[in-house]
């Protein structure tokens, strides 16, 4: 038996009387490249330093998973070789060396793609979002820019013309690609006869029918030529290394961007099952059902399957992804001596709700040192959602934030973070907030009711006036949520 | 930099040939009261592993908190004394020995302590709900029913007789409290002038007007002579030892059974503010108003505060609680050699979101033997709620149940179990249900639709034919929720 013991009450009493103005520190530390102040052991302060903590665990996390700086970690050139993983490309073996890179960060991974390449890059086309070509790219790169999240006729455009670029690949050519979220909507190629009005009408009428994102996908990658390893298949036997930034929870190659390099495990039977399912065939477009007949009859290729001689020669990398940005949170959470749990980065789930798990976990440290001691980091990644109820302004990073500062109300020395590593949680201007064990004290005294705003979905005008939005900026980076919990 | 490598998906394919008859053993092993069947070693009878494993930690979780198990694990009688924890409490010390037993869990908990005591016991009373009287006590232990959730007139009564007992008592008496659930409702003693129908009156207001569970508390106990201290302070000073079982999360004492033998951390002030903040005051029955405008202008003593010199002769243990319960099974399983986390025992919120959560944590063990390797065992206590919008049959654990079966289709090797220690989750004769990673496919074999029982509110009838409903029968106890996780 466990040993028996009167319990005490776990929550100490409200504490209203918190400073809100930081003390004087004693001693300053220089950790990484952020300043902690060592201030005198009392609750107050104890929240300061969990901030700074924080503030470097969110650093290491978002530079872990930046776009070129993930490219710099994953490649590198040494003479003649390009070396990746275990991997060795001696450039010397290959005509030319051609990037294709497509997403969100597409312009960034380019850059430092053509950085490490120098002199032996050929060619390279990119297409991103509108406005996200934040830096002039190599003459041999030619960059599109195009509609997301629905694609446009440029996102046609663009991919017919890589599309041409990979057409005139041969067995001796080396394509990098660069790939990252977004990829769906910025690259698609409609199948022979069929328009992106096809494939745009047929997405709305599955949509509307209830068809799960699964289905959807798998009918997507069956009238898209680039899409479910089409790029791959387009190359002629070209060598590929696709660089490529998750945005998807658990990684999921053939998810992300739609696989344009990766194997693809759903058939046409599967497409045709799904529209037989809810019945739809009738509404179809002509063009989009007689290609699904045809491919379901067995008269066209399906997309390429795992084990596919295609793939002996495509080398799909995850370069970025919420692992990777958890995982480097920890390392230094580990480094400034911090007990650490990564709990998982699949979380998912309603905001609010999955908020009272951090704050039972949050609880159970303070009471129990449990799962593990304080000084206590415990980090997890994944992206929740938001059931939208109120008219306020607010993210899934905010609202659970928001969600947990009441849950924490009262708890000692606690601190969580919610992020979103892409710097624009919500259709905010923040990352996402910070809540502590003080922050309903401190919001009271600014009269700010924690539970008003939360029923109004308002997260964001909660934590302003408090100063608990975290401000990151754009990230050009989406791997995407993180959450840390901190209790010393 | 932690080491970068491709990614591969990481659920496998639904496999829906799973066979659902057990295969034939091929050694039979027997680990305390159960026996496992050791199989071929295939995904199939890994779940019947687990299954037999969830079995084990579900029948030591409920016998470390069974109610007369842990009065006899709590204190032992050696010769003259009663030994509990470090104190030691020779009879001879005292002229008389008494016991008050209030709650859900009052009969066996007072049978065990009269069992230990023999025939050292001078009187008891004790009050419990109506139908929990399930053996004979000792003919000098006096037994009353009485109204739960709602007190009656009964409760009223009973309460008045312990009263009498209590009055009667000495600084040279002991008395043994034995205290569990419900103890709010079944014990209450309006104060002078206050009728239960005030008390109701009182209460209806508040819950109509939003106030919080605390808030309503606060109120009660100072309304009521027996609530916050009460008990012990009727005794004149008579040595207190208080056995616990707590069915509040966090195991706050002075909110189990209302906390009749433990400080108020509550005021009269805190009580008229909560009446006031809601514009009750014109709205309450005189008495109630009259007695709370003296308590506030200090002409009441207010309810024995934390340090009150009463609490020097009283000692409140938990005997048992949710702690003790994942405790003990978490103990079960290192025996079984599984790597244990034993993640928190204070989880809330909504069951199904709750439920995203130890999918994901399951899919993080998968996929990278993280936060623990396998085998795994994660536990954890609390307790959830289930905003109802169908009109199926369930409870919290069944629907917690059913929405991780959803959210962990296809996994390998991964069982979960929720579990209402009660023995009765929500309005059904079942404990609770467990979900596996081949839950939805054999539930299609037999045309279940997952997605509309969770809907429907209706995982009863989803759980049913799959065999897949927990049934011990009630527990006659109740520490909350468990959870279990086991990969393998």
């Amino acid at each position: 038996m466990p040993p028996r013991r009167p319990l005490l009450p776990s929550i100490p009493g409200r504490n209203k009387t918190f400073a809100t103005q930081a003390p004087e520190p004693k001693e300053i530390i220089e950790t990484g490249r952020l300043r902690v102040c060592v201030v005198e052991d009392t609750r107050m302060n104890q929240l300061l330093h969990l901030r700074a903590v924080a503030s470097q665990l969110q650093q290491a996390a978002l530079e872990a998973v930046d776009p070129a700086e993930a490219v710099y970690q994953a490649i590198t050139r040494v003479g003649d070789q390009i070396l990746i993983d275990e991997h060795a490309y001696p450039l010397r073996d290959f005509d030319r060396v051609f990037i294709a890179g497509v997403g969100k960060a597409a312009v960034p991974m380019a850059d430092a793609v053509a950085e490490v390449l120098r002199d032996q890059l050929s060619r390279g086309i990119v297409i991103t979002r509108y406005h996200h070509i934040d830096r002039s790219l190599a003459s041999s790169i030619r960059v599109y820019e195009a509609g997301h999240p629905v694609p446009d006729e440029n996102s046609v455009i663009a991919t017919r013309d890589l599309v041409d670029l990979l057409r005139q690949a041969t067995p001796r050519d080396l394509i990098f690609g660069a790939i990252s979220g977004g990829g769906s909507a910025l690259m698609t190629l409609p199948a022979e006869g069929l328009t992106l009005i096809d494939l745009q009408a047929t997405t709305q009428l599955l949509l509307r029918a209830g068809a799960t994102i699964h289905q959807i996908n798998a009918i997507r990658k069956h009238l898209d030529l680039i899409k479910g390893g089409g790029l791959a298949r387009l190359a002629n036997g070209a060598t590929i290394v696709s660089l490529i930034l998750s945005d998807v929870i658990g990684d999921d190659l053939s998810v992300i961007a739609s696989g344009p390099t990766a194997p693809d495990p759903s058939t046409f039977a599967e497409a045709w099952q799904a529209i037989a399912q809810f019945d739809l065939i009738d509404q179809l477009p002509a063009a989009v059902r007689a290609r699904l007949e045809l491919g379901r009859a067995g008269q066209l290729p399906d997309t390429p399957k795992p084990g596919d001689a295609i793939f002996d020669r495509v080398q799909n990398i995850i370069i970025g992804s919420n692992t990777l940005a958890a995982q480097a949170a920890e390392a230094i959470a580990k480094k400034l001596n911090f007990n650490t749990l990564l709990l998982s980065t699949y979380i998912q789930g309603e905001a609010r709700e999955v908020a009272q798990v951090a704050a039972a976990i949050a609880r159970e440290i303070v009471q129990f040192d449990r799962p593990i001691q304080r000084p206590a980091c415990v980090i997890w990644g994944g992206e929740t959602t938001v059931t939208l109820k109120g008219h306020g302004l607010g993210g899934r990073n905010q609202e659970l934030a928001l969600a947990a500062a009441l849950a924490i109300d009262g708890l000692p020395n606690t601190l969580i973070v919610a992020l979103g590593t892409d710097g624009t949680d919500g259709p905010t201007d923040a990352a996402g907030a910070i809540a502590s064990g003080d922050t309903l004290a401190r919001a009271r005294n600014m009269s700010l009711d924690a539970r008003a705003y939360l029923a109004d979905n308002d997260a964001y005008h909660f934590f302003q006036p408090l100063g608990d939005l975290i401000m990151t900026g754009p990230t050009n980076t989406n791997v995407n949520d993180l959450l840390f919990l901190l209790v010393v």
